[in-house]
């Protein structure tokens, strides 16, 4: 009898400490070839090794993981990948698949390795996941970025050397290195390979390839076999849990500074006090995501992306790695709020002025690249269908008639704080759009940045997730209101210090 | 004994999940009017119903509630209420309670349903707390704000939208559903009913109150039966749980933007330190609190709010909901930090200059609505006798020492920066209180509010939480310095910009 | 049976609950000194027993301590102390021991007790911690702050008090009560005894110091018996908890203003969400601590602190209480980010320019002070080293390469705000080390301070831990701009300002 009950705890204790439970298939046999892999890289690299033995991917073999009830199955093909089928899937499962089409394939140790695990070899099991992402924008955030000369002339304003000339500060170089561990890091770099080249190792010498734009964990990675983005991003190595995805510190990487506060936001709202207060005794391994039984209050991927289901076994939401399908409107202002994009691949847009912007510099929509009323309508209605789970239905009216008004208000006030940045150029104390300069690189222009980027932003992510101060004087309203207030003193400021100057006052120093 | 021990099992599992363990006087039986509306909104608002079903209401009735001893009662009735004694307190106990007193009665399904769950609906079974909260200046947030002209007008220089005329910018209209998701978000807005209107749902075609104001969920919300208050803002629907209450994530929804940093600052205090570090595993749900048993360091609620008692059954500190009569000073500045005001209702306070505020402008408190040195001397013991529990008396008296002091400091430099305003009015560059001009909505102006409502009240949280850099370089002293400096220098640019305008060299450009 | 198994599931609760396990040595006597303590401060500050009880202090006698195998080994004495040998470390074993060379020492009760318990006392058992922390540059932290002048005037201009004249505003006084809750805080107080006084107490009336400098829990604390350092600033008092030094919430209460925001970009760095989605399953205790076993991804302790071993029991870290020897650079500039200093005491570093910093105003390191490359190589080394248990060496070096280029960069922008502030002085536009004057108390100065102390610290630190916004809006790099942008404007309004005051066209108004 002691013994039968040392097992049960044992059972019991190992369910506590396993919060994503491994289905009862038999745990999955590990392939010789990831065996191989282990014998070694337990020693090298133990970190990562038993951080994948928690993982489902070490425990479940694909054929395996198909067996599961529709709803509860975490991949989506139709038959297993027949190679891989029926192991765990191990080192040499997802780092040499398909070796030929990746350019960071290297020869270690016999086997034909790559460096960067991308979508499409995740997509031997995942098939579904990876499509969606292809039409979720952050896929394309590597390009959206750079490939757009009005962003990347905004990047340049952040990340470029200066040189002062006794009285003005102008921008000269930026590098590569600079950019990578800046704007980059998030929205993904470009992994390249340069080469292979031996190094000592304590397994002796040995050959590996040069990447440059590595490290990376970008959402919009461009990677050596051509695809883009980066599951890790989100599903971290090398456990790659959906529990880790779903809590919001994983979303906070890149979306809690002033331009995006979208954790901050989330952590004074109500729903994120009640996941600050109570979320460790929510489940956040089951699949599917139970409304009330796993959880109280929604976290990012509860909104934007898991399968949420409710206790009589009706889908709420759907499982969406595109992400968006549930947003009517794009809050991040570029530099106004505006409908959604059709297309992940943001650089096709032109407004009318010409600018491969989603709105004109009055705030009137580049309608044709954007999703039309309709389609807000079908978003918004997908969105209320899990606010609905916990809350009546005027409540959530209510709620999403003040997020409606403040896209409103909020790009009104980034028109005015336009209005100034305008007269700014035409009185020729900035030099802008008319110049061909750069629209972001002065003083007065970056305030102006700030009151879209920072200010109206802000106001817009704590409209929509109910974030207090952040819609009043934590970068929000109190923000907007007093920045126009500064930019029009600015103005004058610059005004009174040009005609000095103009007058021959000023001498170069230094 | 196989059996044996899977019940055993179970009831250790339940008592881990269940930390606010339900006192084995039962479960509670649930009233025949709660499973009528348990029959449909186990499926419509499934979150409600799973949140409810955790909750002490869900599991112990007004009448075994009564049964526990002194210390351990969370209801504070003499005899309980009739009608809900016996049962547990479900949907109907509360939605369903004195119905011809709430404007947002309307019927449903054969029972007369109000929306909005008051005070004075809770004061069934907790009478002395809803009185409590009465006296509590919460309460009053609402009129507090919005019957104060002078508050009302720094709440405009945030929420107004503004229009630019070539040289100036300047306040124009604002409107209701912005004050709402602003200002009014946490001060609680005005709930009120604008008839009834029909709608299909998934059980038919009904009939349902339109609400403006709605949602709400702020500390001093007006509700349609005219009381004051949401006790919802703490102790969130609808498990109205104490454990959620006594967690700081709770007070960070309105404490923790750059005028009332409190959360931020219990972060980063020692205090805090060690609830981020261990308080996963404190014991939250306790009635009464033992210090040293079921927590380690204070959150908010412990030094504001809850009843605390040591080891030895001693009362520390009494339950509060009054909340402030731990409290000798209002370290919210305005624009002075000063002593609590006697009334809850604020907008009594006349000071010498027929301002409502509770000071002058010189910082001179008004005294005759503030509470005086004995008082104050009183609530300071109050506060120190939870100190004492596990610091000596000469930390103690030197941590108020410094308090002290750092009112008075943080006092003298709003002096200052008022001194700078007073320049700015009487100089003609910005139209302050001569100009009957709201003091508030011009970028000099601005900077001085963010002396006293951002830098000085920074400073004193951290003091009085020892919070470290907010009161150094975070919001602290080194902004309350380099403001002065700023407001000064900003002084003379505007100027030497009015010179150059009036000497007509300014044109309207737009 | 069912007793036993009661027995079983009491040590399995307890084990759960006491994570960091006492040996099965058996617990620890209490000495009869300590037991008369407790006599009266079990009801006087049960917080602190209560809190003492479940420390490793409480449990294991100095002589078992010893008995462990030499990793898993918390006290680093080769024998033990005579006197306090055999029994638990409580009260009387710390507070009265060698009490003549605590100048707080007081009678109390028949014992020599000391208020402030020192380094000196700790080392006791821990003579290898303490030694190392004297070389650890926290230790010297009081007087590197307030005997270097040029760091003590930056102090003043974060802490004096100002005067308006009517066009200027000039710091006039600090009192000392405001040091010590502004920078000293953190930095340590000097703590000093003056005098004895009698009070009444629950005991009857009784005599105690009277200590200036206290309530003190900072790192370079000055005790009375002249030792310098609070092992308590980690080891938060009464627990003394390594399991609390090891999580990063304790460093957050000093390294998390804008100054040195190392907790908020470690928060969002891939580490940070780790740590937040699943550190809660973490094993802090562990003594050795074990990658992958014990933790899935390093905090502030693993990298700077920690004895840190793989699964196979090889040594990847040692403990180290200097806490820099894994550090190459001092990111923290001063004005420039420079190889770490070689001694703890900095007042002794001298630049070519007379200066006591660590490197010139053009950013030259004052080498002689400095670690050489090579002692950076070697240092960057022991970091990597920790790094490789879970990333490949490409990986690592692509890291640290970004770092030093983040290094070059930041300072180089650091040096473009100083060729503004030294134009600024040399227009006589701003008083600086030219007159003899602080080099921080004017406005333009303060922004010189904000580019270097906030934003190119906070680029860098993004930097090194992979910080993301932290590096970019987040106080990162596009302030570092911008900040260069507004440099150059203020001095434009400055010199038109001046020439407007200079024909007498101002007048002092007040």
């Amino acid at each position: 009898m002691k013994k039968r009950c040392t097992v049960v705890f044992g059972m019991l204790a190992a369910a506590m400490l396993l919060s994503e439970p491994l289905a009862a298939y038999g745990a999955a046999k590990i392939s010789d070839d990831t065996q191989a892999c282990l014998g070694c890289h337990e020693t090298v690299t133990p970190g990562i090794v038993a951080d994948w033995k928690k993982s489902q991917h070490a425990n479940v073999s694909p054929e395996d993981a198909l067996k599961r009830p529709l709803l509860e199955k975490r991949v989506s093909f139709k038959t297993p990948p027949k190679a891989i089928q029926a192991t765990a899937v191990g080192c040499a499962e997802c780092h040499t698949l398909n070796p030929k089409a990746h350019k960071d394939t290297f020869d270690h140790n016999g086997f034909k390795v790559h460096v960067v695990v991308s979508p499409k070899d995740c997509a031997a099991c995942h098939p579904q996941e990876v499509d969606e992402y292809g039409q979720n924008i952050m896929s394309e955030a590597h390009g959206n970025l750079v490939k757009n000369p009005v962003y990347k002339s905004l990047m340049d304003a952040a990340n470029c050397m200066q040189k002062f000339d006794g009285v003005r500060a102008r921008l000269t170089t930026v590098d590569k290195l600079t950019e990578e561990d800046s704007c980059i890091y998030c929205h993904g770099t470009k992994v390249e390979v340069n080469g292979i080249k031996s190094r000592e190792t304590s397994m002796g010498e040995m050959e590996f390839p040069v990447l440059s734009g590595w490290p990376s964990g970008g959402v919009g990675r461009i990677n050596p076999d051509g695809t883009k983005g980066a599951c890790s991003a989100c599903h971290t190595r090398h456990a790659f849990s959906i529990e880790t995805a779903r809590k919001p510190a994983t979303c906070s990487e890149c979306h809690k500074g002033p331009d995006v506060p979208a954790y901050k936001v989330y952590q004074v709202s109500k729903h994120g006090n009640l996941y600050g207060s109570e979320g460790d005794k929510w489940n956040f391994g089951a699949v599917p995501w139970t409304v009330g039984k796993d959880f109280t209050a929604p976290t990012c991927a509860t909104c934007h992306a898991s399968l949420v289901v409710n206790e009589a076994g009706d889908v709420v939401a759907k499982r969406s790695h595109k992400m968006n399908d549930r947003s009517a409107w794009r809050l991040f202002g570029l530099p106004y709020a505006h409908p959604h994009p059709k297309s992940a691949d943001t650089t096709i847009i032109k407004n009318k002025a010409g600018l491969p912007l989603p709105t004109e510099l009055t705030g009137e929509p580049a309608a044709g690249y954007l999703i039309d009323k309709k389609e807000q309508t079908k978003r918004r209605a997908s969105m209320r269908e899990i606010c609905l789970q916990c809350h009546a239905t005027s409540w959530v009216d209510g709620h999403f008639a003040r997020l409606e008004n403040t896209v409103e208000t909020t790009n009104q006030m980034t028109r005015v704080s336009t209005d100034i940045i305008l007269a700014a150029w035409k009185k020729g104390l900035a030099k802008g759009l008319d110049k061909k300069d750069s629209t972001f690189n002065e003083a007065i222009e970056r305030m102006w940045v700030e009151q879209w980027l920072f200010y109206a932003n802000s106001t817009r992510f704590a409209s929509a997730m109910g974030g207090a101060d952040y819609g009043v004087f934590a970068d929000g309203r109190w923000y907007m209101s007093k920045n126009i207030q500064q930019m029009a003193d600015w103005l004058r400021f610059l005004e009174a210090a040009h005609k000095g100057e103009k007058n021959g006052n000023v001498k170069k120093v230094k």
